[in-house]
């Protein structure tokens, strides 16, 4: 395996580039991963892995992942400490780095109209983004739908993902209204969450077959133009506490969605 | 009102020293809240304000809740911009910051035996703590019982609490199967969530009633004493996301407790 030494190196300073740079990332179509776990996880998924990078502890240490990955990864490549800081966005770098393509997405035609689906639409924060989408594996959701989010390949939407990004379906869209509507066509419903008192509550809607609900922006929740092809719910609150945030109103939903 | 121009004033450092330090906040039962909601939320809900700071910007776009505050609290001081800089942990600081009392705690024989608690047993990240205590308010939870947790008055834990913190009644343990047995011979069912796929599935259980639920450290989930003492449920998961994270799972087991 190579070596290398220098925080200078061009391949230590692209894959810095990539971690850091969402336009760069969608210019070049490779996204960083750090962490054994999301790199063993990128491994196993079958995800493209350009580069692998390890210290030479966390090489040592962890073995049988390390082969294991380097075995998939394109080139692979021992660094030095200084090299592995300069790649570490977290504080505690357990030493494993992959520079990875992006994976595949899933069309709006191959959608299984049978099954369930959640559409973040203007999701912004990246936590959120891969926090709402590790609920979503968790409770088996079938896929995503994507429509004006935050980049889900940025090393914080993947880490709050916790691998769930790198294997759940993911379909794109710049047109979610119709988008959906074409769904709709096929048989599918659609829900959209709001705090609006007015709208029917969660509890009491038929959720059975194929579905798919809107999670909205953290702050400005669905778009009107989404909420009009949408049946509205609501989850009841109490209290004082204005809203749920995003993600615990996604899990919520997600949750009665698959009960 | 006085005006504060230096950073090096006794009440500025002290102010950081209460916002910075978890054992200087325990010592004089003082804690640091930030941003013009939060302030407010204080002054809204009896929290007893010893100092409340102000930059003239804030003071004067927002005068009314400004007025407010400064009514509430012992003593307000209008803060320079270099002031109000060493003060602020975040990054969009809004120029409102209060020096609270500790909020009163509600003791073990005032809880409502009817009532719906969540026990937190040694959650140690303030966003979770804060997060899961958002969402009890939300949804209507009677009140939470901590033990071995991490502070609930850290800056990080009221932010993500969005004034929850100041509001629901907390009872403080450093026994919760002791505590939580004594709830039981008066009538309380207890319940723990696990992701062992042996314990009952969380929606074949009856929850109406008085109860509690307890959640568990992140990384390690409920201690063996609490759990000896509880039903186990589980949130049926599917995919390979190996759990749900701690705050969406409590999102879920409150979710079923009140629905």
């Amino acid at each position: 395996m190579n070596r290398i030494d220098s925080v200078n190196n061009e391949k230590i300073k692209y894959a810095v580039k990539i971690a850091t740079s969402s336009s760069r990332r969608k210019e070049d179509g490779l996204f960083f991963l750090e962490g054994l776990r999301l790199c063993r996880d990128a491994a196993l998924t079958g995800v493209k892995i350009r580069m692998a990078f390890f210290t030479e502890k966390a090489y040592e240490k962890n073995q049988e992942d390390a082969l294991f990955i380097s075995e998939k990864a394109e080139e692979s490549h021992l660094v030095s400490v200084p090299v592995a800081n300069k790649m570490s966005l977290t504080e505690n770098s357990q030493g494993f780095y992959c520079l990875c393509e992006n994976t595949g997405v899933l069309s709006e035609k191959d959608i299984d109209v049978k099954g369930k689906y959640i559409a973040l639409e203007n999701v912004r924060d990246p936590s959120n983004l891969g926090a709402i989408c590790r609920t979503a594996e968790a409770l088996g959701i079938n896929g995503v739908i994507l429509c004006g989010c935050c980049d889900r390949y940025s090393p914080k939407s993947q880490r709050a993902a916790m691998g769930s990004l790198l294997r759940l379906p993911v379909t794109l869209t710049d047109n979610l209204p119709k988008t959906l509507l074409r769904l709709k066509e096929q048989g599918m419903k659609l829900y959209a969450t709001t705090p609006d008192e007015n709208a029917s509550v969660i509890t009491k809607s038929d959720m059975t077959g194929g579905a798919v609900s809107v999670i909205g922006n953290e702050a400005n929740g669905v778009t009107n133009e989404t909420f009009a092809v949408c049946e509205k719910l609501t989850i009841p609150m109490k209290g004082r506490a204005e809203s749920l945030n995003a993600s615990m109103a996604a899990a919520i939903t997600m949750w009665e969605m698959m009960r």
